[in-house]
């Protein structure tokens, strides 16, 4: 036997909201991103105004080995900074080459992705589509609709959050608002 | 790197019934189960009459390695053979130590575990509960309800199924009705 044995449990996670009632969420408000977005006068401004609440989402405290999987809800919330719709921080895993599976309770919105390898991808949520991220993906969710975007996720316990990476470098995509609909482009602050 | 590289994809599974427009289903009809239930004469009688399909569940075709997830829903419909309730197979991982998650999209039911300590527990789904099957616990869900039971599940890619054990030895519990609710019960079935 390699691991402590655990005991099976449950946990509530509202299928529309992604509340949980056993459970405190981690929070995100937009003064934690500092640099994230690529308007950084817009970006002070909302974090002197009221600071919004961007995303939320559950940790669980379960052993982090390679045969646990840790689970939860990300609740994005609607708005923009600028241009740029709310998102989160997004980040690789520090075991790179493990996957994640997120499905789309409520809401509309995207997950970007990028690779160290250069390739880049862009998959949409909407209620009922599962996006895979496979291993390897910088995974970043994003919210384009008017609603509350809830998605349901599922990663290996050992995976580990290597957010530095995108902190420093940086995303080479960006989605904003274009005549009022999404569109991608390139981060004038990406860094090779 | 010690993966082919995968591509992000999106597949649709629906939030209440569970049933994917992208894929085919595997469908496990009562003829398939033979020997699983407690009533021979019962069930013998329901194959010969109209051998109701009992659950389905898919598949992905992914690489079957530690850093892929495999994930999809499974459907169980509202039923019995005798007095007990219609279930899956159940199946330990091949690879024991791997844990799973099941999410509940709908309906009513439970997940019966075991593992080969000899501990065994019983959780219950309802529509949001979210519910852990940890490392080295077979798990067959059960419909307790009159309506399908719906749930979304995520496992580790190269865990592999061993159903031979449960076939073989059956599950020390089973989960009868009883004046017209669940009840747990030993398995006369079942051997050490
Ligand atoms: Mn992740
Ligand atoms: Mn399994």
């Amino acid at each position: 036997m390699t691991e402590k044995v655990l005991k099976p449990f449950t946990i509530d996670f509202d299928l529309i909201t992604g509340y949980s009632q056993a459970k405190n969420s981690t929070k995100r408000p937009l003064s934690k991103m500092k640099g994230m977005y690529a308007d950084d006068v817009a970006f002070d401004s909302a974090i002197q105004n009221d600071d919004p609440l961007v995303y939320e989402f559950y940790e669980l405290d379960l052993p982090e080995t390679p045969g646990n999987l840790l689970f939860g809800t990300s609740i994005v919330y609607p708005g923009k900074v600028g241009d740029e719709y709310f998102m989160t921080k997004g980040h690789f895993h520090t075991i790179l080459d493990t996957g994640e599976v997120y499905y789309c309770l409520s809401g509309y919105g995207a997950m970007l992705m990028e690779n160290p390898e250069g390739d880049w991808d862009i998959q949409y949520f909407s209620p009922g589509k599962a996006v895979y991220v496979p291993p390897r993906y910088a995974h970043r969710s994003i919210n384009l609709g008017n609603e509350t975007l809830v998605t349901f996720f599922t990663f290996r316990a050992d995976a580990g959050h290597d957010y530095g990476t995108i902190e420093t470098k940086g995303y080479r995509k960006l989605v904003v608002e274009r005549d009022g609909k999404p569109e991608i482009i390139d981060n004038p602050k990406w860094k090779e």
